[in-house]
């Protein structure tokens, strides 16, 4: 039983910023003097209608979306996506290429297999996921309709450093762990998608940015919800949206608007992850698992080598209010997300606990 | 601006029980002890798996759901399930009878077309959907795989009085706006689904019900979401679910315990769409729309026979804290919503305003 708020490093869903819980609760029974709760609007009012708008607004200035553009919010998290990608974009030639550096680029290029032929571009299985492929290690396809990859591996705690170069083939990235994080050119981009319980708002809505020039050549048997010329045309309102997730992206865009936008965000996490990456560094006893130049700011894996030890870990951690902390079961050991809303000092409290873990066990 | 909470009609996303907000705001910083918002928990954390399972529980003991029967939580609404019914049944025989009564189950019919050899059964547009067609004038089809109607038509305000009689043909109900409304017997189901937003949950959630014998025969490019033998085996889990609604699902389903179950729910709203039938009757002014036999219980829609009277009750009851009573764009007149959550005072301060409304403009 806690009393106090806890630090939690789960993957996913996750951390949301105390304040927004805190406005989100105080609005609870009546926003904004409209009698009414967010979740209670019809997705058509007014009220409604200006959470939407307001919060489309913010992100596309947040991520500084261009107009060539169009920000989506869709229901159901990036595993829908994994569907639609495929399902809007690769009727253009029958053919994508997919970098594989982690379970959900791999998932995604399994669920594209049943729409077309997928060339896997890179694929860094060989070494555990642990790294991240080069430019020059990239074998793209001749008439790829799209090149997909996943920005940030979540369970393996890589994230790309770069943004691939492809010419004229539209990228697609998958940014469901660092979407936000930092600035990024959104022109770059001919898809960026994201579930949104890692760093937008909670489990249930993906946001996708789609260049509007790569919409409409769905194959005939695409749901219509997956459409996104349909979603395009109707505003993401071809039903009713998740309204209550969008609210929250709101307050949360809000949240980091206050704190210097991406840039602030930027200089948040790097600062957050030096605390425990510095730390496992210089540890005689854990060590982090992905290579250094590959290393993600959201998710830090780490071992000690001793499935025990990282079991006692995490049991031990979890009593004092430092979570989910156990990795991924396909990987074992450690794993501590860190996105935006976790605060400098529940990087501070793990690695002090580190260290006495440490102590404790050399 | 409301310093109280208003009575808001809106046919969906609608009211949601106080005491149900109530708790959920309580809640949001830190529920039961484990120091998180259960936005916030990681969907397998064991906390979320006991709400998970306890909203299943409560779902599965609410309406008998027998044991051939499994519960699904799934993103997106309704429509997505308009894609998915053909996707994971008409694959049988190809075909499939639909019921139009109305806007979504034409929706639901137009969507299936793109899978299958679609067959109309009856379609109540000849009086403007403002009755029920009656067993005898369901014109079945030889080899259907499935028989799909909508049992409350949210726009026409119409409700079917019976269960269509199918033989061994499944059932397949769109039951959005009137489950959890009253007493029904499951097994008579094929599959019963629906959008939460109205008597469940906030919107971005859709309860499934599937008889386990009718999963597995999905067409080949089912998206993998779409699956309804993938949710089967993976219990709603083949990614993060919208774990919100769920929660939100779990305190409605208590309040309804609380309440005398379904049967509870039955007679508070017979009582309460009685208050305002029976003012309809008896009014010089106001009229019903439906056919008396095909009235909902859920959806009362009605008019002045003057759209511009129409407009200035609809604008007048706003600004009272009687809201979003406008009809639906594609009827016109009023409407009023008046789900499980809606109380009965709802209902008699609407008809105290009908009828000051009435006495000013006789």
């Amino acid at each position: 039983m806690f009393t106090e708020r806890i630090y939690n490093f789960s993957a996913g869903p996750s951390m949301l910023p105390v304040e927004v819980l805190e406005k989100a609760a105080s609005e609870m029974l009546n926003y904004n003097g409209t009698g009414t709760s967010v979740m209670e609007m019809s997705h058509r009012s007014k009220a409604f209608l200006a959470i939407f708008e307001e919060t489309k607004e913010l992100l596309k200035n947040t991520l500084a979306v261009p107009d060539s553009h169009e920000i989506l919010f869709l229901p159901g998290g990036a595993s829908m996506q994994f569907s639609a990608i495929p399902l809007n974009l690769i009727g253009k030639t029958g053919k994508a290429d997919y970098a594989i550096t982690g379970n959900f680029s791999k998932l995604a290029a399994k669920e594209a297999k049943r729409y077309g032929e997928i060339h896997i571009a890179a694929d860094t299985e060989d070494q555990n996921h642990t790294y991240i492929p080069r430019q020059a290690d990239l074998k793209f396809s001749d008439d790829a309709s799209y090149f997909h990859y996943c920005a940030n591996n979540t369970i393996y705690g890589t994230e790309w450093d770069y943004v691939p170069e492809t010419g004229d083939v539209p990228l697609v990235c998958d940014m469901s762990s660092n979407i936000l994080s930092k600035p990024i050119d959104v022109s770059q981009y001919g898809i960026i998608y994201a579930g949104a319980q890692k760093n937008m708002a909670p489990a249930g809505l993906a946001v996708t940015i789609v260049d509007k020039a790569l919409a409409g050549g769905e194959l005939p048997y695409t749901p219509i919800m997956l459409s996104y010329q349909t979603q395009i045309d109707k505003d993401s309102m071809h039903n009713t949206p998740p309204t209550y997730n969008i609210y929250m992206l709101g307050l949360v865009l809000k949240w980091i608007e206050a704190k210097d936008g991406l840039v602030g965000m930027a200089k948040h996490n790097e600062e957050k992850a030096k605390i425990l990456y510095d730390y496992l560094d210089e540890s005689a006893l854990f060590k982090g698992c992905a290579k250094p130049e590959a290393r993600s700011l959201m998710n830090v894996t780490f071992v000690t080598g001793n499935e025990e030890l990282d079991a006692a870990f995490a049991k031990e951690a979890e009593k004092k209010g430092l979570s989910n902390l156990k990795g991924h079961r396909n990987v074992g050991g450690m794993r501590a997300s860190i996105y935006n809303a976790m605060p400098t000092e529940g990087l501070e409290a793990l690695v002090a606990f580190m260290k006495e873990f440490e102590a404790k066990h050399r």
